[in-house]
């Protein structure tokens, strides 16, 4: 699978990223029989059983590629091409800031491509994340890139609107990238432990605006809304600067945590 | 510990995490018969045995504190305060961008207070962080640190000087937070399994040339050199804005991948 | 006078800024008999005249200073240090998109201790601006600094509130740095001549929304909102890299332009 | 001319820039029995004669069109399209932080396509921009811009390679944007009068090193490396939000003024 696995020697059923440039890598299954085919000629997948990650392999017309394990960074980029909206820089902050362990019970929507999926089931399994979203076609392109990424097991897909409830309990963190997540903010509240994580992923100011106020109506604190901008370095002997274009905004991230009422 | 427990009930040695307002949370352990201080009275730390994360406590003079878990972000923010150069937003895009993961083998240098170090260990438990650093001083800060995380069992402390070379071989990662990590370039080669990854955290852009030129030199792959910004936004009803003040640069942070040679 | 000469000595009555280091430069006006003082000794305001601009001078103690003929840039940096909000960097993108030349009929709010002032009436000299505000105190202070600039006689103050009207006709330019720019719109769009320009710096997102829809629902064209981020770089031999601390966000630069109604 | 006249009504010879929305503007000349056309139909030259500036004008199919009196900012943007390095913004950041006024003596490397030459020449008329260019191909490129601006009075083409030395004396400025810059430094330091500026516009940041460490070994003052990121908002009703896209990285600006030596 493409997440899950562990070992150093690829096989059958890996996935491999196969790397050509710093602009050209392709996120591919290793089968036998299989021929993947690029714009430098094709790989006879085959030829990558038995061998370490790392390992460079030849197109049929010579070009070198290298055969990496994908890390979720990898993963989510690839799986997310066309919906993609939050960026892996964004997940990065999330991940850590909630600082996700195993065993967590994490709930999130939408699920979209399930490409945020993967990086939380990720970093929680053998704990589960329950993904709502309302659309299920979506879902099952989210189930597809589950299964390929070996985290299906992790997480339970829920074909249902989290604006009208969370049905879970006791959970460790929400985690939210919807258009109107200041209505999950009372859902939330009730589904949360002590002390959990709420964090939600927006493009406009006025997502958070609206957020915000309804977190500080529900009595959440240590809110915190960020914006992280990455820029990408060009190194040249003698001649280094920043990349001319630039992602200028995926989106704000806003955290808050719940505390629990005073006790009678 | 600050880190490693899992339960959801605050019991004698837990760390938790006081906190009044955006800008004033005391990270403290909890003892019998121990007292906090703030400036805002004092809290009797026995009064929290028992009581759920996310709880309200009152100081003697009234003030309103919520006991919150620590988590890697609260712990680094902390445990950093004065040597701090890598901030919690380096550390998640380095913590995500290499996949961390339960079991992984990874060397680090220099170790500093810790605060890296804690990071690292947090997300590959029960794998281990084999921590580097010349002066002796500061590993016995970062052993303290790591120790009160709960997380000193997955580190190795190691007083010596990594651009010697690595003792370690088949590595997952080398992290590295040091003034000269292009000399580190030939020893992480070695030291790395294939598709490894490299990754340097610099303040200025020499550094990131001569390290960028000599991971080129040693046939590394998918260097990318990356700067975050983070922005945070303060939000009142009707008058949402970044803040005024911002950290403009912490530093740049170098990726690259081992490829193995070709095999004769 | 401070900004309006263009001699290139030094004569009584001149307005020097004297430099001892990038963090330490001090505006100054050169009388008989004046001493100024520093932490680094006092210089002997006489001992300049007759001098050119760009020469050393010694302080009784022996520290160094260079006595520069003040830049516009220069001037607003000591004039508005306490109120200030607008930086020159938005000035300066004001001046340019706004293409300020000499003859140039400006109206401007609120006039604050002058700041803004001072650079417009620099660039449309010896056309004029006409500066509104409602707080007299505030104009006592812009008509101070105006003086001592040397373009008094290019302004126009007025202790009205703008929100109410605008008493010109056929203005080339209406610049605004007000509370609620908004209430402006309508009495812009009748003072500006065909073609003319509206700008808004506003610190909050709210502000700007509400002002570029109002600009929209009056015919305004070629709406542009930017916001300007400054990083400032730190330069030693095998160490560059950008400040540690930054100005993180002054406010956002709204600008539009007067289309005619089409004639019937 | 495109940026010499300062009347309100269009005349046989104007430039108007032809606006039909936020990004498709038309810098065009009106000419008696010319007919500019674009995808949106044509327009009939001839039908703006006598028209003021900011009237509204409609293609043949309908399309309704503004025509503005072009700015200098709108200009660079036309001329330059092709080479452009130096954007507008940081034209506006020089022009401000020198004070340019009118009758400034200035000297430019290398000339280019003539952008920033119109933007300078625009702001110091009647007085003169020397404006050095190694290749004469790019100065006759120049000229055309410059005579269509109107600014070509205030312009002295040079067609000399300024690493060999500046003929003129008692200078203002230097302004370059060029690829060795520090090579200019000594010849900069002897042309310009005492407190003149010196301004530098570089891609990298080894340019900058190079050029900093010249201009303090020659004993300049007020060295300071800026660099300006811009960013543009879009704004819908209840949707605010940065653009998706942005320039990441245009240049870094050096700017240091001379220190007159101490006298004997």
């Amino acid at each position: 699978m493409a997440l899950s696995g562990q070992e150093d020697v690829i096989s059958e059923g890996s996935y491999v990223l196969l790397y050509l440039d710093g602009k050209r890598k392709y996120l591919t299954k290793v089968e036998k029989e299989r021929v993947f085919h690029t714009h430098k000629g094709y790989v006879v997948m085959d030829s990558l059983i038995g061998l370490k990650y790392g390992s460079r392999v030849k197109s049929n017309i010579g070009a070198d590629f290298v055969a990496l394990r994908p890390t979720p960074w990898d993963y989510v980029l690839k799986v997310a091409r066309r919906t993609q909206i939050i960026y892996p820089k964004d997940m990065a902050l999330m991940i850590f800031k909630l600082g996700l362990r195993p065993g967590m019970r994490i709930v999130e929507a939408g699920t979209g491509s399930g490409a945020l999926t993967c990086a939380l089931a990720f970093f929680v399994r053998p704990g589960v994340v329950y993904s709502y979203d309302i659309d299920p076609q979506f879902q099952e392109v989210a189930r597809k890139n589950l299964e390929r990424a070996g985290l299906l097991d992790y997480v339970v897909l829920k074909t249902k609107d989290i604006t009208e409830g969370i049905d879970e309990e006791d959970i460790d963190a929400v985690v939210l990238d919807m258009a109107t997540p200041w209505l999950v903010v009372p859902h939330a509240h009730k589904a949360l432990k002590g002390a959990g994580h709420f964090v939600s992923f927006s493009p406009t100011v006025n997502q958070v605006e609206k957020t915000v106020l309804e977190l500080r109506r529900y009595g959440f604190i240590d809110i915190k809304v960020y914006e992280l901008l990455l820029r990408e370095m060009k190194v040249e002997e003698g001649a280094v600067r920043p990349e001319t274009l630039m992602i200028g905004h995926t989106g704000y991230i806003t955290f808050a945590r719940k505390a629990l009422k005073h006790q009678a």
